[in-house]
């Protein structure tokens, strides 16, 4: 009987077991309480009194009756927390995935009004629907074939618990190693990809391709057919901006420059300056190129002539609006917000707002320097191109290097205008080439240059353990692996870009009439006035 | 022995013994360890020095020391890990429902810039203040009486983790059934309902409401006198719209259709192209019908005139802020984003976005195909349009059918359009009726053709345990339930907004005098033009 | 001796007691069973085919195998779980906090167009670049210098779980209690302050910073040289709105008043009615008397000219764009949704929004009887009136008092533009000082009026436990608290501000030439116009 007697009392004092009863020797050390399913299903709740009564202070609500339960009769057990922990987790990142693409796609407004705003009342309405449709355009291209083709093989995307639908990469071998070429899964999002995680995926990306495509309007507007550039934007959507991203972040060759060839962590562009901003701005220069300049924008003697945008209002509402979604383009580019290092979301934000704000001091006080004044466009512009330098980057740097990175993208983006008009003799309307191909360049560069090695997003990057570090903190085979996604940038995109482009303009023709140009694109193109009741200068119609 | 005996039987009895005792007789498999207290206090947790270091890469941040502890002298126990677990969930949904809620409260911006734009420079003023203060009057009547009326019996909302004080639906019993008509609580949010969950319900369901509202103002503007206006946007966020919407969200008899007389999931309108949509629409319809066609619409001999809106860039800019909105219309309308199948919101994003351009290509070729050009207003409309229909079906059906749908109704506002204007002789400024009314009642209609039956809101919708599912699907008796419900919009909603307004228009008078009209409504209502400084051609201002 | 040794064996490994062994007895209550490892490991998962099949419901997705696991070869454990736990309640605060964050920063896209909207079209671009350059020269200066001397001593903010190097506030000793004076930690980010939850703080108490600085510039508008403006800009950023802020929200000697001097909860400023609306709108009155009225605002007995704004619509499109992103100022201000009284965030978004409401109606209905028309300029104004009241009390207070706090401020607001306007004969061009100064001070003293105790945001208020509580509630300690913070923004800020400014006046003038006054600051200041190809009426061009 003293046996039994001391099991319970053992039992009873403690709900445990020898450590306590050790402990009751040590009292000063507490001894551990086993946990039973009780303290589980003991958890405070509010009574339906206390909830009927309403919960002002919000001190109720959100409690242990909230967890849903899988067997009613069981009631709550330690696995229904556990699965809701899980369920929590991928939540959060859902919520943050979404949101911030849902801010990313309201980019396409800011590209809209920016375009617009720089160039004249008299395509005003073919400006905005160049605009306005690319964000269409592109979406069909893009669930009709691009998005199998850049994610089809990307796996299983553990932030997002899921998309393991995607797992079909078509690859070559070479030199005895794997090159991911293109994915092959999630056309019209049909058979096993109509899923949860896929479908962030697809909504994620999907708004980041359009930003690649709607670069381009900006750069031929004033002379671009409406047909032709849904054509070409089609393409672009389909086919163009997929190849790339897909060897850049769908587990295609330049993601496993780093696995395989053990160049850092191979290709590193943390939201886009290459695979977005760079693609839509090399594609922008072979558009350049292929449609020509405005009548007016060159004299005979080759000299340019300033063509100032309609309404500057819009034109810096557009970067306001551009810069808040660029709070989704690159903080929501670790596709989740929850552990495994997806905290460094706050540093990712604020290195983007610290590298746009650089930009937009260095390109004003260049402009102001060299021209005299303070310029708006080129401040807007260079306002941008400090947040498309530092997408690549963001993620892996510091707050400080943000702001270099921003401050040399200022003033590179006036030396690239002022480049792309006077010795390229091109004409881009907005100066997209320079804002996203020149600096979309040069934020991939940086990364080689300026990544730090602070960061740890799940332990590892392009499945090469440790964190992205560049040149100046010890790693030059980053940069060799960035440099290798800038030649491939120029070498391939551009020289696709070109020859598709190349083609519709053999085939269709990109340019509208002299006349219709000279009088504006509206009413030929698509049939109604931007500004109908506005009276314009004179030289608004003509020049 | 007995001892002994006892022993076992405690073992046994507490889910573990003998297995686990018979675990040490065979040693490969490991032996379950039970968890103590001490288990959850010896979380790892960084030091106080680690914490001041700096945590740059995000990976000490958000440890067990940041779960609240209900007492300091215990220490962290698994009863406050269960109540953070909980209080994670809830907060994941008031955060996801919150955020989306703005957003929809942002469509606002949206629809008062697409309205002005699509009107003429001398109604700006006019225009835009309608938009404006449109979202007060709807909420000061919502706030006085119409939440009360749609939620004050809607109950417990699992995924807000409360909304209880919302529990009184006054009903009648009709052919042995319970029909639920109006709430009765939450006016003014007093009492009880000061409680956090019913706010969050007020701030979702009155952004939704203020939706609807200011559909109207749309089709009447340029000639509604501000006076009416106020006072019939106020009855109807009052009891028009939130009779209607409590019938089908609030607990009311549509929402019951399902469990009472076996019609499908009852009602079924996801996120409201019924109850928001149509609801606008139908009573565009009806002030139409008061109001009477604009000065010049209409020729002596019936035939229509083209009023072009005075500012494209506006419309364009303004659709995309909807659609930007309209991420938040639709995912949002879960009220959650945590477990019991909310991770769905990825998919009604993505239906919501594919539908619109759907909408947009069908619209755009439309035009273009009939007209010879693709008309940017109605492009804009046809996007809208496809945003309108797939908002009921959104979480019911795959991306194919959202694509389908969204064709459909970029098609079905161009004809709606016209029969509206050459059939039945109502000048709709900015085509209200068709984009929200028609294409409202398609989407209503498409969830009884398309819902897969794949979606899954813990298990239930409506009180009908299993998943919405459509005519193509096997499910005949959804297709009923959502013909109730257009029944129900086009006889009672049309009818009772028809009284309402006719009985201010002899009360009061909805339309401003003929030389108001002509000279604008921007002097004479108003006080200020809206752009005094700008030259208008002169037609600009008389017709 | 076996028995016991067994008896403890057993309660060793498993672990429960007496209670346990008596539900034996009693076989109507459930006996309770210990948790073991097996029971986290063996929570249920899907299977990779499932996965593979993809999850349309997302039922699947989400789970306890997405929970990170610290050790493979262990497999899951409780700590992991609880390591979650931490984890996502930090993720969760972090996500609203960032996107709220982003919804404050993109109001300064609506001052942006508010400010240009109610100017003259001869200066939009300047207007617009001041608005577009404010947001940089306030961050430059805060990351330089004001973001250390505002918040280097807040010390670690539970919310964010850290902040830890924020350690460091400079202090004085007075009538023996201590008053912090500023911080002195965070400059440029560096050291220990590169840190995940610093960077939130940062972000988001950046654009709260830059939020007080753009009010002046409407205040200023039309006359301001530009680089005068970055000048002030950037010292208000560096040092006038971080000493106050630090003060209020940093640790300083306001929000100790409570602590120290048993004055309620010390100085209390939710969201910033008095911090960030005050100090802008007190800034503003200086600048106000420091560089006079435009020409023609006057005339020679002192009455003054209306000056209407030469675009509505961007003025009332601005008016949306705040009221969304007001939505990010007040609710984001609990820095966190999770836990500890965190929900009531949806409380002090239907607050902000019911106040706004109130505000323009009051402010409407004001104008409309007084003038005899519904002012689109004022109604705003009176709209965003009520938002700045409710700023300060919008944690604190009822549905029911926002209301009448925002129907306060409507009227407020137009007694107080003609105050400034009439009797001290200032030009304020937006009517800045009174939306933001008076209402700010207003806001601030409802605090001590009509907080009802019923929040709890952890338990404390600035170290008090407790909930702020008002004077109508009891606390007339509060009151005070408030008065002494009102006093310190008229005698500090004011006179710190006018200095300043007076400085900038002497060392570099403030003032454009009356020439470049009169013809329109867009050419002599920024070198292009806003709108160069709409033909504008005479009048604009001169007066």
């Amino acid at each position: 009987m003293k046996e039994v007697l001391l099991a319970l009392a053992v039992a009873w004092s403690l709900g445990t077991g020898l450590a306590h009863a050790q402990a009751t020797d040590a009292p000063a050390a507490a001894a551990p309480t086993p946990i039973t399913d009780a303290d589980i299903k003991g958890a405070p709740t509010p009574t339906p009194e206390q909830k009927a009564a309403g919960d002002a202070a919000g001190t109720l609500t959100g409690n242990p009756a909230d967890i849903p339960v899988s067997d009613a009769k069981k009631g709550l057990t330690i696995q229904d927390v556990v699965t809701a922990v899980g369920g929590n987790l991928i939540a959060t990142n859902f919520v943050w995935t979404l949101i911030t693409g849902f801010l990313v796609m309201f980019m396409q407004a800011g590209f809209a009004i920016v375009e617009t705003g720089l160039g004249r009342a008299k395509n005003a309405n073919h400006t905005m629907m160049m605009n306005f449709m690319v964000y269409g355009v592109g979406m069909a291209a893009y669930w009709l074939i691009g998005f199998g083709i850049q994610e089809g093989g990307v796996g299983a995307v553990a932030n997002l618990g899921g998309t393991a639908p995607l797992n079909s990469e078509f690859a070559i071998t070479l030199f005895g190693k794997s090159w991911g070429l293109f994915g092959q899964k999630g056309a019209m999002l049909g058979g096993s990809t109509y899923d949860v995680g896929v479908m962030v995926m697809f909504l994620f990306q999907m708004v980041f391709m359009d930003t690649a495509l709607t670069i381009v309007t900006g750069t031929a507007a004033e002379r671009w057919r409406y047909s032709a550039f849904i054509i070409s934007s089609f393409v672009m959507g389909a086919l163009t901006y997929p190849l790339f991203a897909n060897w850049a972040w769908g587990g295609g060759w330049l993601a496993t420059l780093g696995s395989s060839y053990g160049l850092g962590h191979g290709y590193a562009d943390f939201a886009g300056s290459g695979v977005v901003h760079s693609v839509g701005g090399v594609t922008a220069l072979a558009m350049a190129i292929i449609i020509g300049p405005r009548i007016g924008k060159f004299n005979r003697d080759g000299s340019p002539n300033a063509i100032p945008g309609h309404d500057i209002t819009l034109v810096l509402l557009g970067c306001f609006i551009l810069a808040f979604g660029w709070f989704g383009f690159n903080p929501g580019s670790t596709l989740g917000a929850a552990l495994n290092g997806n905290l460094r979301i706050s540093s990712v934000a604020v290195n983007t707002m610290l590298a746009g704000m650089a930009g937009s001091f260095s390109g004003m006080y260049y402009m102001w320097i060299r021209y005299g004044k303070p310029d708006a466009s080129m401040t807007g512009n260079a306002f941008l191109a400090g947040l498309v330098a530092i997408t690549a980057p963001s993620g892996f740097v510091t707050p400080m290097s943000s702001v270099i990175i921003g401050l040399i993208a200022g003033v590179l983006v006036c030396l690239s205008c002022e480049f792309v008009e006077r010795k390229l003799k091109l004409d881009d309307v907005v100066g997209a080439i320079s804002v996203h191909g020149t600096n979309g360049i040069w934020g991939v560069i940086s990364v080689g240059l300026f990544a730090d090695g602070k960061s740890n997003y799940a332990g590892a990057w392009n499945g090469v353990p440790g964190s992205v570090t560049g040149l100046f903190y010890g790693d030059a085979g980053q940069l060799v692996a960035q440099l290798v996604g800038v030649a491939t940038l120029i070498g391939f995109v551009f020289t696709f870009s070109f020859v598709v482009n190349w083609i519709i303009e053999i085939a269709w023709g990109h340019r509208v009439q002299p006349k219709v140009e000279l009088g504006g694109l509206d009413i030929p193109e698509m049939g109604a006035l931007g500004y109908p009741e506005f009276v314009l200068k004179d030289e608004a119609l003509t020049v």
